[in-house]
């Protein structure tokens, strides 16, 4: 698959096509610019799931009406600490960096800032909305009402549920600041996808079949159903994000999610929250904090392997490295990517991103 | 087992009994009857293993120095909306009722209310601080760094955490709030004891060997780990707690952290939060809140269950019923925790709480 030079791509210039592609659908050029350096930055650290692969599905949104290209932000409730951001059904990156910014400046001056969003869109991995947080000295905290009911209630069979991901951050005193991303799912379902490509069977767990039995065979996924992580409790966890992402702001949950990818005309009326914790109301510098949580952080990467594991790891290990490499050398994007967004351009009217 | 009225003792019998029994221990009338109440409440409330079940532990810690009687709750950082409670090293109900109570203060003024603990002990079952909320139409969340390391670092073998339990709470329409109250890891270790006690096996996943092999004879426990949900997620998700719990709150992590069972005289600076957020500061109602909520919850309990699968219920589905059928009838102690009473009552010099 390697084609030398043209296998890595700059930040910059991906991110100028990126918004180039979604000026030509009537974004104006400051949106497309933000939503497209929160894209790319996705891929910069290793969020390629939910990075510019994401293009094609926010065009075709755009394009039939069911994102809005020119939407208007707006602050619908607010107090001292929290507040709803409306996202006039706009691209979802920038409703969410609005609230990721705001709940930062309401932490800094109330100790904590909690902003959800109603009116949004899928907006990439919640990573980037609480790394930034880690990086400020801050908590942070987001999660939302996935955009695709994939998953039924524990022990049911109607799919009324999303993988509803939610995200923690906090500051270390290591080269990475504490970074969780998490589905309330056991798998993914891009990860059953790659199995199934292989030819490998899925550990039981992952999924079981429509007669409750664990389904093991990936190419059997659309006779099954995800399971939630631990059962009953997963469950209630994503029926928790449920409320606090959706109900809450008055956004979908539930029977009234649209699913995004398959239906491209429809407001999805998306919900997510964005939490800031600022560790000075506490009583400690955030150079306290991160020394604090680095030395428990080193006690349990020191903690022996199990037979058969690799070295504990905590979420968010390596990505400072690795983020800072790709912003060097470029990214690395698959042949598969590279190919759809070279369509991308062609169907849009835009130049070859990648001429040789 | 059965032996006719004795089964049952009342809310204010068994109440008034604990309190006497912390009252021979130096706790001042007030906390004693505070902590009593809250304890039975657990009870009531059916989370029998965090309720009355424990006064021997606690009587254990305040009798050899571990635990405080006398204590001074005080709030030792405080902003508009957030807050650090020092427990003072007294029991630990009478620091996480503060918080609670701080928390839904703040949250009727600031939007939000986010109270850690600090110096604090066990303090029973986390949905006794979340329950209030929901209640009072507010949406709860409360979490604490456990008081016993039982769990290695996912994939790891050195025992560095708790099970770390969090809850959530929600008003709905329905006869019961959406109540739930998890610790992080797939079993609890008292499950595990009364599969040991029947003789029965584990299934897979609930605990590993010192070998990394599936472990399911729950009699080998001790030569065994306890697995996080969804492995390196719940232990992602079981740091973040420890983090919010232990060490935003200047609270005890990892090695630091006091196994509160076997050592009853080393103070354990156990870590806790508590958080309102008030559905008001969001532009609804609490009656808007939960019919919305109600809607979905109907959503889920009403899909068809898979095969052998009794029908979808929400996390605290049930409790307002039997909670109220345990006030009007009386509490129905199992036998050994009625005779453990009678052994604790006559160690401390007070009359049989269960006379014939």
């Amino acid at each position: 698959m390697a084609d030398g030079a043209q296998d890595t791509v700059s930040v910059t210039s991906l991110s100028g096509f990126v918004a180039e592609a979604f000026r030509t659908q009537g974004v104006p050029a400051d949106d497309a610019a933000k939503v497209a350096a929160l894209m790319v930055e996705a891929d910069v650290f290793g969020y390629g799931t939910h990075g510019v692969f994401r293009l094609r599905q926010y065009l075709a949104r755009l394009r039939d009406g069911g994102c809005n290209p020119t939407p208007q932000v707006t602050v619908a409730h607010e107090t001292s600490a929290t507040a709803v951001i409306d996202g006039d059904n706009g691209l979802g990156h920038l409703a969410m960096s609005a609230a990721r910014d705001l709940a930062m400046t309401k932490a800094r001056e109330a100790g904590i800032g909690w902003v959800g969003v109603r009116r949004g869109n899928h907006a990439g991995p919640l990573a980037i909305y609480v790394r930034p947080q880690a990086e400020a000295g801050m908590i942070g905290m987001a999660a939302v009402v996935g955009s695709a009911n994939h998953v039924p209630p524990f022990g049911g069979t109607d799919l009324l549920l999303g993988t509803n991901p939610f995200a923690i951050s906090a500051p270390s005193a290591d080269a990475d600041p504490f970074v969780l991303d998490m589905a309330t799912t056991v798998a993914a379902m891009g990860k059953i996808k790659v199995l199934a490509q292989r030819g490998e069977l899925m550990p039981e767990g992952w999924m079981v079949g429509r007669d409750g039995a664990p389904l093991t065979d990936p190419a059997k996924r659309a006779d099954g159903f995800l399971l939630p992580i631990g059962g009953a409790k997963g469950f209630g966890l994503s029926v928790a994000i449920g409320l606090l992402a959706g109900v809450l702001n008055g956004a979908a949950f539930g029977s009234d999610v649209v699913e995004f990818t398959s239906d491209t005309t429809s407001e999805t009326n998306t919900g997510q929250f964005v939490m800031a914790l600022d560790v000075t109301a506490f009583g400690l510098s955030p150079d306290q904090f991160a020394d604090a949580a680095a030395r428990v952080f080193a006690e349990l990467r020191g903690s022996p392997p199990l037979p058969g594991h690799a070295p504990v790891r905590l979420p968010g290990d390596g990505k400072t490295a690795a983020a800072e490499a790709r912003r060097t050398a470029g990214l690395s994007l698959n042949p598969a990517l590279r190919k759809d967004l070279q369509a991308l351009a062609s169907d849009v009217g835009l130049p070859d991103p990648f001429p040789v």
